[in-house]
């Protein structure tokens, strides 16, 4: 993937500080080692893409730079609590996760699923800053409100939650597409979703900008998707840092199983395509690290 | 147990209103059975104490009814995800809660602990009502703010989650009493406190009758606990509803097993004793029902 040098610059710091912030806001001294786990479960790995495209978004729109900071670690602290329980023997029972033994193996399941349980809560806790914490000045009580009913939703029933329950329904059964883009939308998609329309909570926007974000968001996160099913069956798990090849193994419908990988390719082109024309229908005159994202969510190996 | 009759009729009312608002903010349609899981956790079943405590603290500051509705129901789905979570096989392993069984004995483990993450993600989306929802009018964004930050850090790491991983970790060692009681504050009162002072956020105090709130209901949190564990050791499963005796068999320390049965009373009495103090030191008027709800909460018999 060749990135031009000034966005990779631009993710180095922005991937450095959102790490600074997970490192300073996920609490080492929780009680009986569930900071531990929870650390253990989000520090030190992960792509941080959700912290990313929060930044660019409110970037886009002249935001809260400490309030983007905030929403970022929220949102990926929701991501991480997901993969912690979602690998767990009950769920996809898998053991490696970003090159690392999974939570459940190191912690024990009952330490996995309570450092999940308190990671999400610690999601709104760092949206509701105490007077006086950081970036506290930066986020009225309107703004905090708003990120945490973007948050919610996108982590719930309706979203990601949603999107698990179907897709544990659909091990072994065959879905048409469109089930298949249901599923991925609510399961990888809203929380990418959310991710942009935060960034853009923390700034000002029209309500036309607002509906084109979220239709980029849209179309990326679908992508992701499209691209995670592609690279499951064409790459290595350790080029993953996940065991490669599961969805095959627990016979769930993938992109690629659905539509075949040729079809799947061109269907993350095309989205691809669709995110920048909303891209563009925005007018943001800062949108380009928002397209950079794009086409790395697209042309990722990994 | 013998409750005034103004109060019965009070109760009666209060929670009517919070199972009516549990149906109606519950979702039933939330994909691939997930929803109905999360209403088999939730609905119909359990004393509905903490939607009681919001409901009398918001009155004895003349708060808001439908804010204090909606931070009832969310404040309880905190409360029954916890259950879901506890019961599964990973934790306490219990088949039967409310008389019923389990969530996960019903829905399979991977759909208890999608439905408690769910209904945690849930109880801060009633929080945070779209605009023309019900009650919405009645929530500034400011107390939305407010009541999800008093939540999220009643739920969290130092709070309910950091409880329960004490807990866990207390299995077959000796506590001492301090160790107890800061177990205890964290797993079951934080969560109770949370309920008087999300009461209490619906209106308006000052900031001596907040702080005598906080005491009160860090009061009945303990003192609620010292019941629980009385009640394992003196009841029969047919009366709690769960399974009696379980903490005897788990060897986890109780009230009961740290200072024996009698001085467990003692000190549940010694509690009740500080939390009508505490009222009577908020000088708020209109403190009857809070009053009567720490009664019931050492009078009760299950």
């Amino acid at each position: 993937m060749n990135l031009p040098a000034d966005f990779t610059a631009w993710m180095r710091q922005a991937l450095a500080d959102a790490e600074a912030a997970l490192e300073r806001w996920v609490p080492a001294d929780a009680p009986a080692g569930l900071g531990e786990a929870m650390r253990y479960g989000v520090l030190d790995g992960g792509k941080r893409l959700r912290p990313l495209l929060v930044r660019a978004a409110a970037e886009a729109v002249h935001g809260a730079p400490i309030a983007a900071l905030r929403a970022g670690v929220a949102v990926e602290l929701i991501h991480a609590y997901s993969l912690v329980h979602d690998d767990m023997p009950c769920m996809d029972n898998d053991v490696l996760r970003r090159g690392k033994p999974t939570v459940h193996v190191r912690y024990g399941e009952a330490g996995a699923m309570l450092a999940g349980d308190a990671m999400q809560a610690l999601a709104f806790e760092v949206l509701t800053p105490e007077p006086g914490a950081d970036g506290a000045q930066e986020m009225a009580p309107a703004l905090q409100a708003r990120l945490c009913a973007l948050l919610a939703r996108a982590a719930g029933h309706a979203g990601m939650a949603g999107g698990q329950a179907i897709d544990l329904a659909s091990i072994g059964r065959s879905l048409d597409e469109a089930q298949l883009r249901d599923m991925h939308r609510r399961k990888t998609g809203a929380l990418l979703q959310c991710s942009v329309l935060m960034g853009a909570a923390t700034g000002s926007t029209t309500a036309a900008q607002w509906a084109a974000l979220a239709d980029y968001g849209d179309a990326i996160g679908v992508a992701f998707q499209v691209v995670d099913d592609i690279l499951d069956v064409t790459q290595g798990s350790d080029k993953l840092g996940k065991t490669a090849g599961k969805d095959l193994e627990q016979d769930k419908p993938t992109y690629v199983t659905v539509l075949g990988l040729e079809a799947a390719r061109a269907e993350a082109k095309r989205l691809h395509a669709q995110a920048l024309a909303a891209l563009q229908r925005s007018g943001l005159p800062d949108r380009e690290h928002l397209k950079q994202l794009a086409d790395m969510v697209v042309d990722r190996e990994h």
